[in-house]
C-alpha cells in the first residue's frame, strides 16, 4: 500500500475536489460581513439548476439528517397521516423522524434492493384519502436503487392533496432532478455525496404548495424552521451563523459543475453505473438490483460465494480502497461501490481492476481483467 | 489597503490557525470507517478539560444554536417552568426557543452591559419553586459580559432543584470553565469563537443530575437527541453523519491549547481584555461594561461623541480590519472587539493602533499612539 494513498469509493462522504478543498481555505468571514452576503448572492441562482427549482434552495449547517427532519417538522403536523415508503435504511429514518414527532405513520416497505411501483403507491393513495405527506427516497442508499420519483410525485397529485417530500441526499447534484417540473414538494440533500462537499451542510427546496402548508403549521422547531432560512435568504443571509468554510467549498463545487455542464455530469454519473454493473456481471457477481431500479450513484452487490467483509479487508489494508459493507440486514452480505461526485470513469476502471486483484487474494477464482474489460468496453461505447 | 489581508477582530467567527487550516484539508474519509473512530477517540479525552467536565462532551454538527436548541429540548418539558436570565440577545435567544417549544418561561432581564447578580437570582428563585430549569449565558457576545455563572450555579443549587444550563458559546475555550465543580447542568459552545474553528460543530456536556431529567424526559427531537449522541459516542461514533473536515481541524486546535496549556490560554485572555479595556480607557472612549463584569473574549466600546458605524466602515476599507457593531438596540451605538481563539497580544496591539488611525480619519481628535501605550504597558506589567 502506498502511504498517504485513500481511495474513497463509498457512497459519501465522497472525495473533495483540490479547487474545493483550496476554495476552503480563503480566510475566515464574518457571517454578518458583506463578504458573506456576497458569497449567499452567487450561490443561490446556482443551486437552483441543480434542484431543477425556481425556488431558493435554503442551506442549513447540520447532517442530511437535519435536513429531513425539518421536512418533517415544518410540514406535518402531529396527528396527520403520513405514508412513508421505506425502500432501506434511509426509508426507515423517516418513520423514526415521523414516530418521534406523533405524526400518524403509514408505513409501506418494498423489498430492500426493489424500486417503488407507482401504480401500487396509486393504488395506495386512493384508498387512504387523508394522508397529508407522502415521503419518499430519491436514492436508496442502503440499496442502490433509484426510486421513480416523477412517475411518484405525479401519482401522489393524481391522487391525493399530499405534499410529495423527497430525500434525495445521495443522488442529488449526480442524477437529472426537476423538482418543480415533477411536482416535487420539499427536497432534501447533503453536502457530502454528489455535491463533493465535506459532510456539514443540507439543503433543502420547498414548493409553493408546501410554503402554503408550512405558512399554516404553528410550531415548528427554531433551529429547522425553514421560514427563517427563507426570510433570510432574500437578504442573502442565514438565521444562524453558516458553515462558512463549507460555503466557501459549496461556491467553488457550483462553478465545477457549471463548467462540466449539468447534462454532462448526469451523463457520466450513468456511465459510471453503466460500467459499474457492466463489470461485475461479466465477473458473475450477482448485483442486489436490476437495471431499470439502479442507480447512478452507488451500486449494491450480492456475491453468493465470498465473504463481502473479507474483499472490503483486502481493498482497505492492501490499497487503501474504501467501500462500503451492507447495512442493516443486508450487512455482511453485500457491499456498495459509491460512484457519485468527484469521481470519474478512469476512478471506476481502477477500482474494478483493484477488485479483481483483492478477489484473487481472498481466494475467488475469477479471470483477473474480465471485469475491467467490460467497464473500458461501456466506457468507449459511451463516447465518454 | 493590502489586497488579501484581512483581519478578523468581531466576536466570532475568529481566524483559523494556519495548522488548523491545514489539518482540514487532510483527505476525506468514510464516517463509519476505522479512521473516524480513531479521530473521535484521540479528541474525546481532550475535549473534557475545555470543559472542566469528566462527563463525555457532545458533538453535533450545526449552528451554536442547534446546540442551545438541543439544551432546551433535551432538558425541558413543554409546560414547565423555566427561568431565562437575558442580558442580551443571547439570552433572548434561549427565550424564543423556550416559547417555542410552550415552556412556561420567567424571563428575568438584566440591563444590557451588566451581569447578572446572584443574590437577586437567588431571592427570585426562593420565590418561584416549580422552576424547573434556570438557564444563562456565560459570555454575551452583544454585551461583552461575563455572567458569574459559578455563583449562580451555587444559588441554583441551593435554592432549587432545577437544572443550570448555561449558553458557553462565546467564551469556552478561552475562559476557565469547570463545569462539574461548579455545578453546570448543561454547557453549550459552539466551534467559531475561542474553538478557533470555521462555524458548523456545536459541542455541548451533560451532567449526571441531567442526564436523570433528560432519560425520563419521552420526545425530544430526533437530530438533537442528546441520548444518541452519547450512546455512538461511547463507540467513538456520531448518529448523523459528522462533518469530518472540522474534526480534523478540531483535533489540531485540541493539540494547540494543550501545548500552550489551558491556563496560559485563559490568562492570554485575561490580558487581551486588560490591554484592550486599558487603551480606550486612556483614549478617554467609554466602556459598555464595568471591570468585574467584563469579558475576556470580547469588548463593547460605546463612544459619545463619534458614530461607530463610521469608525467600522473606515477599518474595513482602509485596513481590511472587521469589528462588530451592535445588536438590538445597541446597534448603531457600540462597537464590539473580539479578542479570542487565535488571537495574541500582538493582534491587540496591532487593533488598537489601526482603530487610533481610523479615529482620525474620522475626525476624533486623540492623541495618537496614546491607547496603544496604554495596551503596551498591560502587555509589559503582564509578563506575557
Amino acid at each position: 500500500m502506498l502511504p498517504d494513498q485513500t481511495l474513497l469509493r463509498i457512497p459519501g462522504p465522497t472525495p473533495i475536489p483540490p479547487s474545493v478543498q483550496q476554495a476552503m481555505n480563503e480566510p475566515m468571514i464574518g457571517h454578518r460581513n458583506q463578504e458573506t452576503k456576497d458569497l449567499l448572492q452567487t450561490i443561490k441562482p446556482k443551486l437552483k439548476p441543480v434542484f431543477g427549482t425556481e425556488q431558493e434552495v435554503l442551506i442549513l449547517a447540520g447532517s442530511g439528517t437535519a435536513g429531513l427532519e425539518a421536512a418533517v417538522v415544518n410540514a406535518v403536523r402531529p396527528g396527520d397521516e403520513a405514508l412513508v415508503i421505506v425502500t432501506g435504511a434511509f426509508g426507515d429514518r423517516f418513520v423514526k423522524i415521523c414516530d418521534e414527532y406523533g405524526i400518524s405513520v403509514h408505513r409501506y416497505d418494498v423489498q430492500w434492493g426493489e424500486a417503488i411501483s407507482p401504480e401500487t403507491i396509486a393504488a395506495y393513495l386512493a384508498n387512504h384519502p387523508d394522508i397529508k405527506a407522502v415521503f419518499a427516497t430519491y436514492c436508496e442508499t442502503s440499496t442502490g436503487v433509484l426510486n421513480p420519483v416523477q412517475e411518484l410525485a405525479r401519482v401522489v397529485h393524481q391522487n391525493t392533496d399530499a405534499l410529495f417530500i423527497v430525500d434525495g441526499v445521495s443522488c442529488v447534484g449526480g442524477v437529472q432532478t426537476e423538482m418543480d417540473a415533477w411536482g416535487i414538494d420539499i427536497l432534501v440533500t447533503g453536502s457530502q455525496k454528489a455535491m463533493m462537499l465535506p459532510p456539514g451542510l443540507t439543503f433543502t427546496a420547498v414548493s409553493e404548495r408546501a410554503w402554503q402548508v408550512i405558512e399554516k403549521n404553528e410550531r415548528p422547531s427554531f433551529y429547522l424552521d425553514f421560514k427563517r432560512y427563507r426570510d433570510s435568504l432574500a437578504n442573502n443571509s442565514t438565521p444562524f451563523t453558516p458553515a462558512i468554510s463549507l460555503l466557501f467549498g459549496l461556491k467553488q463545487v457550483l462553478t465545477l459543475l457549471e463548467k462540466e455542464g449539468l447534462n454532462q455530469v448526469y451523463r457520466r454519473h450513468q456511465l459510471m453505473k453503466d460500467m459499474t454493473r457492466n463489470a461485475f456481471r461479466a465477473l458473475n457477481i450477482p448485483l442486489l438490483t436490476a437495471d431499470e431500479a439502479a442507480s447512478p450513484t452507488v451500486t449494491a452487490i450480492k456475491p453468493d460465494d465470498f465473504d463481502p467483509e473479507a474483499l472490503r479487508n483486502v481493498l482497505k489494508e492492501e490499497f487503501g480502497l474504501s467501500i462500503a459493507g451492507g447495512q442493516q440486514h443486508l450487512k455482511g452480505k453485500v457491499f456498495r461501490i459509491g460512484h457519485m461526485g468527484y469521481c470519474s470513469p478512469a476512478d471506476i476502471v481502477q477500482t474494478i481492476s483493484i477488485i479483481e486483484t483483492a478477489l484473487h487474494n481472498i481466494g475467488k477464482s475469477i479471470e483477473l481483467g474480465k471485469g475491467t474489460r467490460a467497464a473500458q468496453e461501456i466506457l468507449l461505447k459511451g463516447g465518454f
